[in-house]
């Protein structure tokens, strides 16, 4: 479906419940709430489904929206879910409901009826802006969490994601916001980190290893290091760029113990090593510039096959 | 004189160098690269004079302009410099002759009979842009520095001083632009960090003071750490941000030892302080959000009187 056809669909629906991904991020939290405010804004019932892993840093733009206990909606969207297994555990009861799935994910696997895809967006809130321009006027209750959405998967216009097109609708949703507004949005986002963010990070610089004449950097977030910095989830969401930053290296590896025999691992990637192929190896996947997959075991464990995926990966070029 | 008077009074004259400002930034650099191309596409005579501080960084956009030995200018222009003092120490047989200043400090001191200011810019590079849009056509040769220029003053569209205006313009920017050029810009920019570096700012977290119950974040480059650390001068730009991430902070102070009595202060506060206010004490300048001074003394002495500076400037209020 292109966005005016999905604009035309959602005119025709009422009663809406949005759905969100696990470890919901500003993109999935902030597209949901402006669609939500939208669909409002036409006199319609909208609401999101409460997520509960959101975190301190997003709760504030979904909280609003979230659906009171036992409400029944008539139709179910998902925005920025690629995967219905991506979906938070209380997502189960409406996963075979789905009636239209928004996102720009590549690796989208069309679970419901109605899709509107654009893998070329930098993020779901750029398709969502384009659907809302099609549905109502753009007000700064719409333009902050789209804002947020945008910023958050081009981690404030910088990764390679970033277009002309991304730039030109951040002008549209600045010149309906306060800019003192979207100025502290931006210090929340990307200008503040917690003390205790920034001891870990510290210490995960002061830990890093490094492979293949510093094209490949490794650092480790095991379970003890959260404990020891008093860490909360939000200061340890995108700490997985870090890894990425170190000079002369394209491929930055984060090693992330869930729980004792449980690792996260998350690749961010140059344009030399493709970091969806190399998670898909390991059960996971994503974007060719940054990727994920959980794993079994230890960290070390952990390392070895991501190594070895990296490995058979660009061997294989 | 506003930026259409500007694009013609350029189109009247030949044989134009460049001025750019003492420790050369990307605002500074990237606007005068793209304005000396700009007039080079027109067919004329045009160069950047050197700048010898110039850092590894901005080089390659600065460079192919050099002015070459002996070269004579008919007329002088000085680009993102506020004040005759701050042009380097090569730029002095200039200083009286500058033809036209294109700036947007608000703290301009109108040095020259043609000054083309807006101070509501968030760089030059904004500036430059609308001066060159009435003087030629926008090519990737002229796009790059700008793109530098505007994301560079803006820390990549995440500052205070970044609008609506800001986003426009970069994407016009982009859209002459090669996708993958710009992200390696933003990368080597905004997503690269040396060793050296961070390092350096691990030991500043680990070092940091803390006072106003948070409120106000002290960090130290004592000449001693960039020794240590074998850091090179594009190791250091922009340390100064680091003081202002910390949470809870509204007010980040470097101290930065440039000799063994002499310290740069830099500051970088939110609306409850007025940092130029602080460093105008210190003999300094800059912006309400960010300014710096240079002062004789200690580490010790410097903290102590950029305190008491901030201390002065908040009982004031």
């Amino acid at each position: 479906m292109t966005t005016c056809e999905t604009a035309a669909y959602l005119k025709g629906i009422d009663r809406v419940l949005i759905l969100t991904h696990a470890r919901p991020d500003g993109d999935t939290v902030g597209s949901a709430a402006a669609l939500c405010q939208a669909l409002r804004d036409l006199g319609k019932q909208a609401y999101m489904l409460p997520n509960p892993e959101i975190t301190a840093t997003y709760a504030p733009y979904a909280a609003p929206y979230w659906a009171p206990d036992g409400w029944k909606p008539e139709h179910v969207v998902a925005v920025d879910v690629a995967d219905k297994k991506l979906l938070p555990g209380n997502a189960a009861p409406y996963a075979a409901a789905i009636d239209l799935a928004i996102d720009h994910h590549g690796s989208h696997r069309f679970f419901a009826p109605n899709v509107c895809l654009d893998a070329e967006a930098a993020a779901a809130g750029e398709v969502v802006y384009d659907i809302i321009r099609d549905l109502t006027t753009l007000t700064p209750a719409i333009a902050l969490p789209l804002y947020v959405a945008i910023a958050t998967d081009t981690g404030c216009f910088v990764y390679a994601n970033t277009t002309d097109r991304t730039h030109r609708i951040a002008a549209e949703l600045l010149s309906v916001l306060d800019g003192a507004k979207v100025a502290s949005v931006n210090k929340a986002l990307f200008r503040t980190k917690s003390r205790a963010r920034l001891a870990m990070e510290s210490r995960m610089v002061a830990d890093m290893e490094v492979y293949d004449d510093g094209r490949i950097v490794v650092m480790k977030i095991p379970l003890s290091l959260r404990t020891e910095m008093h860490a909360a989830e939000a200061d340890i969401e995108e700490l997985s760029s870090l890894a990425a930053l170190v000079e002369g290296s394209d491929c930055g590896i984060t090693l992330r113990q869930l729980k004792e025999d449980t690792v996260k691992i998350s690749v961010r990637s140059g344009s030399r090593i493709d970091a969806s192929a190399v998670c898909a190896r390991l059960g996971g996947g994503g974007h060719k510039g940054a990727a994920g997959a959980t794993v079994e075991g230890s960290m070390d464990e952990a390392k070895v096959a991501v190594l070895r995926a990296v490995a058979e990966v660009t061997e294989e070029r």
